[in-house]
């Protein structure tokens, strides 16, 4: 099937949730799997999920289940895990830096490239194999390397700022972790705002439900 | 009115998201706001936020918009913003560190009282003013000060069997960094699993869209 095509954005949501699962059984040399089967291990219902899956066609066979393999690299193919688009770190605090060191980019479309921070004495610093550079250097950088995916590790008051001179550098995407709600009158931005803060309130919620 | 009665599961999801924007509306010395207003702030429409907030009675008034601060009350007296739950943090690496150093966690229902790593490297050291231990006090720590929520920065390998020890040392809450979904096998245990390989994912997936 063509990329993204027939289904629906609240299927598209859970995409990166199956391709994570479907990744996990294929390393434990599962081959097929039933929807009964995926269902209680994913927490959804057999009939969600064979909704959602019918939608890429021709992987599930009555009786027999799902074909793992194909399925996940049907799914990796619409979400784009090989499309190696150029990325940028901004902000190499202890988070900029975990997030260097632990998402394995290449597996999810990504390929960093770059590592910046205004804080002088991180300068030079190696993390995940790059040379974190001042941002004085990040316009020359930009301009040679035509980066598109921009991950933000800032504070919340740099924000805006920072998100606006990089779309004039080229920046067409924003993983964004500032707890800033990145707002962009541009069109066609493309922007994923992480609130940490709203997933710990979250569980707080429920320890303040359960000791009810 | 009682926390959290007549309150569905789907408004509850947002409501971290309200307590947010609420916060910065306060900050900015705005005391009342329209649902339109509100809905243009959050993307959401008028006609939600208007059904979503009705589930708090009292506080939006025709034509003369919603009381901001006592909104803001009322929605954190639900999350349990002030409930101080005792926390402790597995894994004192750059992404523990993150968390604890960036959190706000007394706005967020919880108390940091202690970090443990099993590298001995680390022990010792001081992380958002608490002393780094080694694992091996993790127990006795535990028995003494009875924390209820665990936020695990650990790997993935460790997750599961990490985590059954802190339900014996009455551990109830996970936050979850460590790229597995855990899965309590005990009632009356709460999960929130963060999985930012899944975000990144989708921004990917947004990319490979916009870029057709």
């Amino acid at each position: 099937m063509s990329k993204g095509s027939n289904v629906s954005s609240s299927v598209i949501k859970r995409l990166p949730r199956y391709y994570r699962f479907l990744g996990e059984l294929m390393k434990q040399n599962v081959n097929r799997i039933s929807s009964r089967e995926l269902s209680e291990k994913m927490g959804l219902t057999a009939s969600q999920i064979r909704q959602d899956l019918n939608c890429f066609g021709g992987f599930g066979q009555q009786g027999y289940g799902y074909n793992i393999e194909e399925l996940h690299k049907e799914i990796g193919k619409i979400l784009g895990v090989d499309a190696g688009y150029k990325t940028i770190l901004i902000g190499a605090g202890n988070l900029g830096k975990a997030i260097a060191a632990h998402m394995n980019f290449e597996k999810r479309g990504c390929h960093l490239i770059g590592i910046f921070d205004s804080n002088k004495s991180l300068e030079g610093e190696t993390v995940a194999g790059i040379t974190v550079e001042n941002m004085d250097k990040l316009k020359d950088f930009c301009n040679t390397n035509n980066p598109i995916v921009a991950i933000l590790c800032i504070p919340k008051t740099a924000a805006q700022e920072i998100a606006e001179l990089l779309v004039k550098l080229g920046i067409t995407a924003f993983w964004n972790f500032s707890h800033y709600d990145l707002r962009m009158t541009y069109s066609n931005i493309v922007v994923e705002n992480v609130h940490l803060g709203d997933s710990l309130l979250t569980l707080t919620y429920g320890v303040n439900n359960i000791l009810d």
